[in-house]
């Protein structure tokens, strides 16, 4: 791979000082017709996220659950790098893949009902850049540090542009207590970069621990986004999706009830926007992390 | 002090299984007039808790706030254990005894508005069992595991009857994503024994860690509590203030927003139900924590 004489719109995990840019590219992608409406267009457009209620209904939840349930048992799987643990516990944090390991997760991914609405957001095919099931266990459930996921697939595995979004699928209640997804609206117009360089092998930690000590923004700049723009959450019964785009700042709160919050989420990307060497690491990240088989 | 042939009515740290029971005293201890209508000591009778809209004015908010950024830069009272810090900073968590620090604060503990709640709920004359200032600040303010507070003051304190409760007043907005207060509504009249051996000096780890190794119900009655009585979260603008009784289970999680959460915290318990030795510990906690001092 030649790196050396690339472009780079959004340069993240800066040595000194960050200064957060305007995004130079559109969040709707395009007039491509499709399952939404231009009111929910415009939502998305301008907030950086959409809820989509029941996407699925509850005899879906039961059958998504269920498989959820097998896949976070199987001793062969959970040998695999697919699996994640809990930072406190041996308890099942997330399987990634899950369309390579379910039918019934590769079938529900690539359904119309979420690659029509992929497809009319990014303007054009799209493919699934990650994927994976978040147990997200009650009594201890760990948080997710504020960040942009496009800083670090931009970064780590060399997405060139925000031409991507994520879907999560609440596969249980989300309530406001038990660490719900939290946003800052409209951010995501706003581009972030991080300080610090990326440690080899960042993955193997970023996915574990609850304070991430690169690829989060600033607490200046996470301050001044939440007095601009406000923190919202995000709570539905199961079955209710949430789509957010690539570059909107999240979080979530740890879980101390005991009510799981699982879900199903998927990161689906445009075909013209795929994985090139990372932007600001020593090496890409795994193939279960960010999908680099596409194009084959 | 003579402790050995004393009845204990809420026996708790015990070593094998602990079988919750139902509370053999009352919520509202008699007939008492007072500030609070009939139906908002009903609701507090049967949900255990009261929110009082209000409390302060905003005037009096900036006031207190003030107050409380100066005890919480006072260098000498920092080197005093009347100050508390952060599991995983040095920002400081807590100052307590605040009306034994401040006039203000005093003041403000010992007005009618709140003696007179007190006095009507617990049927008597009242003094004041603990107080602090908790700072819970943005960016990792940490969790409070689910507790009764009277599981403590009883086993640690010696406190020997659920005839105290506690008035939380919020100085910042309490929002449903920056670790509000959370509640089991009804779980007050039900006293979960807890498991294990008070360790000596317990308080001096357990106001700093996250998750308590003692003090706090088993998972699976924490479970059955949570099915049986749901949770719920109490939010409102600075000045608001929520009362709620010794026994009721509570938690907070941990504050990732940028937004601080701080509060002034009172207990105020009967002068009929003043402290003995500890019912489960080795010696009793220290003044700050429980007040010996009345009747003096």
């Amino acid at each position: 791979m030649n790196t050396t004489v690339r472009p780079d719109l959004y340069p993240t995990r800066v040595t000194a000082q960050a200064f957060p840019q305007p995004r130079v590219d559109p969040t709707v992608w395009g007039e491509a017709s499709g399952p939404l409406s231009k009111g929910q267009l415009d939502r998305y457009e301008s907030s950086g996220y959409l809820v989509l209620d029941n996407l699925l209904s509850p005899q879906e939840v039961e059958t998504y659950r269920a498989e959820m349930e097998r896949l976070g048992t199987d001793p062969v799987l959970r040998a695999s790098e697919r699996v994640i643990l809990e930072p406190e516990s041996d308890q099942v944090r997330s399987v990634f893949e899950v369309e390579k390991v379910s039918e019934l997760f590769a079938a529900l991914l690539h359904s119309p009902r979420l690659i029509d609405v992929a497809r009319q957001v990014l303007n054009s095919d799209v493919y699934i850049h990650q994927s994976r099931v978040n147990y997200k266990p009650g009594f201890g459930g760990a948080q997710f540090d504020w960040h942009s996921d496009f800083e670090t697939w931009h970064s780590e595995d060399g997405m060139p542009r925000p031409r991507a979004f994520s879907v999560s699928i609440a596969l249980s209640e989300n309530y406001p207590f038990n660490g719900p997804l939290l946003v800052m609206p409209g951010t995501h117009k706003t581009f972030i970069p991080t300080v610090g360089e990326t440690p080899p092998d960042f993955h193997k930690e970023s996915l574990r621990v609850e304070r991430l000590p690169v690829g989060s923004p600033g607490r200046e700049h996470l301050s001044r986004m939440a007095e601009q723009h406000g923190i919202e959450h995000v709570t539905g019964p199961a079955g209710t999706a949430v789509m957010f785009d690539s570059n909107l700042l999240h979080a979530s709160s740890g879980n101390i009830t005991p009510f799981a919050r699982s879900n199903i989420f998927i990161v689906y990307n445009s075909v013209e926007n795929t994985l090139d060497a990372p932007f600001a690491a020593p090496k890409p990240r795994p193939q279960h992390l960010g999908n680099r088989e596409f194009p084959v």
